[in-house]
């Protein structure tokens, strides 16, 4: 199965959805039991309603500024029931006149499962290589 | 499809290998198009061989220590070709005497192939949890 483009279509439902600041739509993208290995603060974060939290807290600080996110797949891989994604996600802050305040790229992976209203994504691990001479993570495990 | 057994037989293999320090049986659970984003140091890690010099490395490090890792997993996926495992993996470092010298926990996901060989994985994504307050990852990118 080498037709990508429906697992493809959802990095495109998230850019747009963080660039419109859309709760709903960027939700639409994932399945109710979503787990997620999340680049920032805690260890893990489970199902829909604690990931909109996350979500509306995100677009909640953005005040004026919109993010540009850019989205490149470095893997990508189907089965008739699972699909994934290993990519390159990047976050540019864009101020009103358009200018790039700042930037940041980390790493991302998406699970998704075919689900009767389309793919939804299960599970994402975001995350930044920690370099050992500037450990600082938090390597405590799930009970931190 | 509810039977993970295979899949966390790759848990298993991943425990023992390290514990033994065998390059090869831990290598063995892996495809040769292994794609992965390491918990250390550098963006991503593609092909067996680099990810051969990685375990090396690794192995290598340990002198007369040992690692005993704990894989916990969290959300187990399977469909016919693609299966996922989210898991927190654990590695303590054992001295000659069973004293347990330091230990660290971090996150991990894997997506496994069916192959004719058997299950392998493809992808394995490591990382601990980032706080905003005391940043010192990598944020610039797979060009870094």
């Amino acid at each position: 199965m080498t037709d990508t483009s429906e697992i493809t279509a959802l990095a495109d439902t998230y850019v747009a959805a963080a660039w419109d600041k859309d709760v709903e739509r960027f939700l639409s993208i994932y399945d109710n039991q979503i787990f997620s290995y999340d680049t920032w603060e805690s260890w893990s974060i489970a199902g829909i309603r604690n990931w909109e939290a996350m979500v509306r807290e995100w677009f909640g600080s953005l005040q004026k500024e919109r993010v540009r996110v850019t989205i490149e797949p470095e893997r990508v891989e189907m089965s008739d029931g699972l699909a994934f994604v290993a990519a390159a996600i990047s976050y540019a802050a864009i101020a009103p006149d358009d200018r790039e305040l700042r930037s940041m790229t980390t790493r991302m992976t998406w699970v998704a499962r075919k689900t009767d209203a389309g793919w939804r994504v299960i599970h994402e691990h975001g995350s930044a290589p920690i370099g050992f001479a500037d450990l600082k993570a938090d390597l405590r495990g799930p009970q931190s």
